[in-house]
């Protein structure tokens, strides 16, 4: 009886916990499956999530964003349906010479703006934006050499990502964890012994800058191509804050467009390398792309704008409000990650979770508070520990026009539900009310040009 | 002098054709790079790119299709930034609980439209839906059995893509080109030859349908998986028209959601057996996705809402209007492809361009005229011909309300502007005229409850 209530049609060999969830919608999706039925449904969940995420939510999950305005208004919903394959001049397709324009636009700004020559802006996501790296740079039975996942290495970096589909062996690079980096001197000779062919850096949490030109010197010793991941720091990266990934020595950036990017979703490859260019275009077009939703450029090509306009300032309100909500948090008492004294030099921070029940449950106390996020690895955590760390991220609540003096607001609101204990929804009656008081100045902020 | 003017700076190793229009367009776009000055000038393109295709075009390319109303209001921006990793009840981001039911509804819808228990939703194209299923069962060095590109075979079925991300050889099926199909005697002995782990059948052409029953016992006796991509048939498929490929025992059916199906963008994979689909929902995640972009799922649940109350009067619509349209471009004098005189079963029918100057200059004359297609292989062209036939899909003038007593009319403009070679300027006013009177009448093949 458990059995029949608990099993998932679409997906019978999901955990048990993901079965009883998935059971539960299921029952109650089907009551009316007519299309009249399924477009009610679709519109109550898109309404419910946007007014309590968009609306009403504090996000400070570190791997999202709201476009600008006038990026959100720069696109076509029928251009997703309309296959554009080749360069502009050779398309298999024909009556698409006005998207010529924007095949055009979005790789010159994105180029421009990363500080590269050459953009490659059709991949669907930053993970694919990474497949078509090592696709072009090493065959199956290779080795690529990653950060480790607790200190922030990404999935589509790892064996169980997008590694295992080219076939190829992945290693850890040796990592500090008191440093929060690289060990650098143990570098060298790590590449020597497995001698990777690509050298991928960058997290999905980054608190502090790598020494991209001591890893460039070290796989230059080894011949590896030298792959800085900013899918998270892209935002800063563009307004030149942080660190400058090509400009230090990156051969290739690859990078997400809709995290601190804050563009439409989808991932771009930038080198300054014509040749290193090419073998990924070719990868990407023919080798794993043939429609690659050209709804998405105008976007794209409009937030690269604003942020080679204003991209600077946004870098720095980021950073500001993390480095202020770092310190808030550490007042009220959290663990705040960091070293020699420092929390970050980014728009990412995180707490030690471990006291707090671990990233996981203390993420899922948070929600029910209205402060929406994830966990994270941490260096130092057990194998067997889960996600020791909570991580956040400010990009969104900045753009949205939250200031440092909101931090203390925020930092409180977090004491209460984690260590307080207090009752989530009072909690989330008052994280609804500082949004709703953020969306009532009307503001964000970027210049009024740009919206 | 010429290579300064004719050098393209996003792809200096693009084609001397591709480099002028991309250098082109390069020095258009760049006169003004401000936030406002880029909003503007992709405003313009897409705006300039809905009037002429979307409003005024008779688009006839095979692969392309416009959503219902419906489906293409069943969406928030937002969500294409909001990432949504795992399964309900276990996701890694908290805070989208309400987004679990478009991640059921919409894997249920398809699977059962399409006549399979289990559907994987998550990918962005079908190119990467047949990855995962490469992925999912053959590993790298191992073959995989194709049509031929002269054949239809598809892209992503060839050693140019996705098949060579996964280190796969690729052999080309054995194929009938005078009765369009498999050649199904030799099939037997060709697969215990060359012992693939995978058989791709489905093409970007279908005239007349597989005999997949026969390719399936076939595959069972060397033990490979046999896929059925009905990435153009999918919206046939769904109408239990042409043929049903689970049913007549493909192991795997993958589909593109936008094509003949007339969803949003992106691919899907549906199988029957648990076991299967398993193994290509963890390639998919975490093997091949982080995020993956939740904003179609809302139209592509209600797509198949629709197509499951009226695809098959929209399939039938699609043939009929095929043959209709095939019936009177013979009588107009072109060289319709087809077999013991009959032209197609489908929505898709070919002309043999070998002496309108190939396919590829057709299409680009039709392009003038305001008739969009593209070029196809047929089985007969030599190597070295290019494309030689011309492709025609009835999918989209069907969803626009284009009846049989249209085609004619569309078989005449198709006369004048490659038969009679009347000036194409001409032509195009004709057949601006001939849209606008379909987009008079205000209809569409739907009833008026999906709207």
């Amino acid at each position: 009886m458990t059995d029949t209530v608990t099993t998932s049609r679409i997906a019978p060999w999901a955990s048990p916990r993901a079965q009883r969830r998935l059971a539960q919608v299921e029952a109650a999706v089907s009551a009316d499956l007519s299309p009249a039925g399924v477009a009610a449904t679709v519109r109550t969940a898109l309404d419910a999530h946007a007014a309590q995420v968009d609306h009403d939510g504090i996000v400070l999950y570190a791997g999202t964003n709201i476009p600008s305005p006038a990026a959100a208004s720069a696109t076509l919903p029928t251009l997703s349906g309309r296959p554009s394959m080749g360069w502009p001049g050779e398309k298999y397709q024909v009556g698409l010479d006005h998207l010529d324009t924007l095949e055009v636009l979005a790789p010159l700004l994105v180029a421009d703006l990363m500080e590269g020559a050459h953009a490659e802006v059709r991949l669907q996501s930053a993970t694919l934006a990474n497949l078509a790296v090592y696709t072009a740079f090493a065959a199956p039975g290779d080795t690529i050499a990653v950060l480790p996942e607790a200190a922030g290495g990404h999935a589509s970096h790892h064996a169980q990502g997008v590694p295992a589909v080219r076939g190829l062996t992945v290693v850890d690079l040796p990592y500090d964890p008191v440093r929060l980096d690289l060990d650098y001197p143990a570098l060298p000779g790590f590449l020597r012994e497995h001698r990777p062919k690509v050298v991928v850096i960058g997290a999905s949490m980054m608190l502090f800058p790598h020494d991209v030109a001591a890893v460039r010197a070290a796989a230059d010793q080894v011949g590896a191509i030298l792959l800085y991941d900013a899918s998270h720091m892209a935002g800063l990266v563009a307004g030149k804050l942080f660190q400058r990934p090509l400009h230090e020595g990156a051969h290739v950036l690859t990078f997400s467009t809709y995290k601190s990017f804050g563009g439409p979703s989808g991932g771009c490859v930038v080198t300054r390398d014509p040749e290193l260019a090419e073998r990924v275009s070719t990868v990407a077009y023919p080798g794993m792309l043939a429609n690659y939703d050209a709804g998405r450029l105008g976007a794209l090509a409009v937030t690269a704008a604003e942020l080679a306009a204003d991209g600077t300032a946004y870098a720095q309100a980021c950073v500001t409000n993390a480095q202020t909500l770092a310190a808030a948090l550490a007042a009220e008492g959290f663990p705040v990650v960091g070293r020699d004294g420092e929390h970050t030099r980014s728009h990412h921070l995180a707490i030690d979770a471990h006291d707090l029940g671990g990233g996981d449950a203390a993420g899922l106390r948070l929600g029910d508070a209205g402060i929406y996020l994830s966990g994270i690895g941490l260096p130092w955590q057990h194998p067997d520990e889960g996600l020791r760390g909570l991580r956040i991220g400010t990009q969104e609540i900045t753009r949205l026009g939250f200031t440092p003096a909101d931090q203390p607001r925020i930092a409180h609101l977090m004491r209460r539900a984690l260590l307080d204990r207090e009752a989530p929804e009072r909690v989330r009656a008052d994280a609804i009310a500082l949004r709703r008081e953020v969306n009532s100045r009307q503001t964000d902020s970027r210049p009024a040009d740009s919206r």
